[in-house]
C-alpha cells in the first residue's frame, strides 16, 4: 500500500526527565521514548489515522532496535529505518521548565546516524508515490544526508505536498548563513514550508511573518506557514492569506508540540481541507501536545483534536 | 589539607537502568549517577576515611554541575575539577544483566572535557605532594591529557605509590597497540600497575598472570596486581608474590567493582598494611559492590569491609 505521509530525517532517543521544573543537575530519574522532529510528524500523522513512514537510521544497538519497536507500536512503517555500524544511536536530554523553557542536549556524535541516510539507498519510486512528503531543514546542515534529499525531491518533481521543515537548530550548522543557503537551494523543490518565527528569520532573512511568508512564496512554494506561538499561525498563498488564533493551553511541555502541528498539517493537506481548517485543527494538535508531558506517545488521535476545536 | 588520594581521569554521568536484567531496548526509566573510572576511586577512598580528590573536566552545562554536587555530597574535593566550553558531559548508558553482562554505552564524542586536562593547568606541587596518586591507561589515549599525565608524573619523580591503572576501553583507542605503547611509555613512571587479565594482556602481552605481573615489574613499578576475577587477585613485588581468593558474591552489577577495589588499594597502600591484608581488604570492597546495584553510591565504609572479612 501507498504510504500516505512519508517522512525523512531525524530520530533518536529522548531520555526525558520524570521531574518537571527542574534541571538536569537535581532531576534524577528519566524515562526513554522514541523521539526526533522527522520521526515525531510520522508518529502524529499515523495517530490522525495515516498511513506513514520515515526515512532514518540508527546505530546497531539495543537502542536502535528500540527505536523500532516503538515505531511499531505507534503504527509507523520502519521499512526505512536502517542500521548504520558503528555509529551510537542519538540521545537527547532535555529539561521540563515550564512554561516556556525547554532546553535540549543533543548527543549526536561523532556524527548522526540520521545524517548518513545516502541518495544510492533511497526508494526514490516510494517517495515519488506517497501521498505527502516531508523533509526538514537539519537534514540538509550534512552530506551524504543533504544530497540524499535532493535525491528525494527531484525523484519527487514538486508534487504536491512536498513540506519543508524550515526546523533550524543552531548546534547542526556551523552558522545561521550556511543553514540560509541550504533553505534558498532546498525551496524551489518544494511546495510547502512551515516554521516558526526564527526559522522563517532564518531561512528568508524577515522576521515578520508576512514578509517571511512572501519570501517563502517568492522563492517558488505554494503555501507558508508561520507558526508565531501565542500570536498563532499565518498561512499564506498566492490567493489567501489565513490567520489563526492559538488554542489556550495550560503549557506542560513545549516540546513535540511543533511536530504534532506538522502530523495535523500532513492529515489537513491529504484531507483537501481548506486552509483555515487546516491551520486550526493543527493549532489544537500542537496545544494537546504542549499541555502533556510527554512527546510521540502524546499525539492526538482525531476525536481529541476535534474535542478541542468543539470547545474553542 | 594535603591530599591523601589524588586521582586523574574519567568523569561522567552514568545514565543506568532502574530494571535489571533488560536490554537497552526494553528498559523504562534510568538514574542518574556519578561515574567514570578515576572518580569513582576517588569516591571510594573517600568512603573509607581518606582526603580525596580528582583531576578532570566536565562540560559548561547543567550535567556538569550535577558531577559538582554529587562529588562534594561523596566528600571528594572538586576544586581539580574545571569546565570545558563546547564539550558536552560525557553520559555513559549500561545494561545491568547479572551475572557476568554488563556492556556500557558511551557518549563521550566529539571529545570528553576529561581528554582535555591540559599541563599547563595542572597544580604539580599538590600532585607531588599527594600522599598516593592514581592515573588510568584511558586518560593517555588523547592530547593534551596524554602530555598532562606526564607532566603529572614527572612532578611526582616516581614517589610511592603512584599507580596506574591499566584500565583498557578498546573503544577510545585506535586499536590494542596504540593503547600497549603508551603503557610502555608510562610504565617507568609509576610505581604500582594494577589490570585484569585482558589489561595486563593489552599492557605487556602476556595473558598468564604470573608472567604478566613479571613484565610489569621488569617495566619498573614496584607492586603489580592482577585481578584474575572468579580466581581472585594476585600481587607481585620485587620479595613477596600474594595470592587471595575471591570473596563468594552474588553479584548484582559488576560496574564499579574494579573502582571499589581501586579505592581499597589506595587505603591499604597508605596504611602501609601488609600486601596480603591490602588485597583481602581490596577484593573485599570489590565484592561488595559487585553484590550492589549502585557504583558511586555504593562504594563501601570500611566498618562494611571489615564485616565482611570478618564473615569469611
Amino acid at each position: 500500500m501507498t504510504v500516505e505521509v512519508l517522512t525523512m530525517g531525524r530520530i533518536g532517543v529522548d531520555v526525558y526527565p520524570l521531574q518537571v521544573g527542574v534541571s538536569l543537575r537535581e532531576v534524577e530519574t528519566f524515562g526513554k521514548y522514541l523521539g526526533g522532529s522527522a520521526t515525531n510528524v510520522a508518529v502524529a500523522a499515523s495517530r490522525l489515522g495515516r498511513r506513514a513512514a520515515v526515512i532514518t537510521r540508527t546505530g546497531a544497538d539495543p537502542f536502535g532496535a528500540f527505536l523500532h519497536d516503538a515505531l511499531r507500536s505507534y503504527g509507523v512503517d520502519d521499512r526505512y529505518v536502517t542500521e548504520v555500524p558503528h555509529l551510537p544511536t542519538p540521545v537527547t536530554f532535555c529539561e521540563i521548565r515550564p512554561p516556556d523553557d525547554f532546553p535540549l542536549y543533543f548527543y549526536r556524535h561523532p556524527k548522526a546516524p540520521d545524517l548518513e541516510i545516502r541518495p544510492e539507498e533511497l526508494d526514490l519510486p516510494a517517495i515519488e508515490r506517497a501521498g505527502l512528503f516531508w523533509a526538514t531543514v537539519t537534514g540538509l546542515s550534512q552530506e551524504p544526508s543533504r544530497s540524499a534529499h535532493h535525491a528525494a525531491w527531484a525523484a519527487r518533481a514538486r508534487r504536491h505536498p512536498t513540506v519543508l521543515d524550515l526546523d533550524w537548530r543552531p548546534m547542526f550548522w556551523p552558522d545561521p548563513k550556511a543553514a540560509a543557503d541550504e533553505v534558498r537551494r532546498a525551496l524551489p523543490h518544494v511546495t510547502v514550508a512551515v516554521g516558526n518565527v526564527d526559522e522563517v528569520e532564518v531561512a528568508t532573512g524577515a522576521r515578520d511573518p508576512r514578509a517571511a511568508a512572501k519570501a517563502l512564496l517568492a522563492a517558488g512554494v505554494r503555501l507558508a506557514i508561520v507558526k508565531q506561538g501565542g500570536e498563532g499561525v499565518l498561512g499564506v498563498t498566492a490567493d489567501e492569506e489565513v490567520e489563526v488564533p492559538p488554542v489556550p493551553v495550560e503549557v506542560v511541555n513545549g516540546l513535540g508540540a511543533g511536530d504534532a502541528f506538522g502530523g495535523a498539517l500532513c492529515h489537513g493537506l491529504l484531507s483537501g481541507w481548506p486552509l483555515e481548517r487546516t491551520l486550526r485543527f493543527a493549532n489544537a494538535a500542537g496545544a494537546i501536545v504542549a499541555g502533556r508531558l510527554a512527546c510521540a506517545p502524546a499525539m492526538p488521535y482525531a476525536h481529541e483534536v476535534e474535542a478541542v476545536l468543539a470547545d474553542g
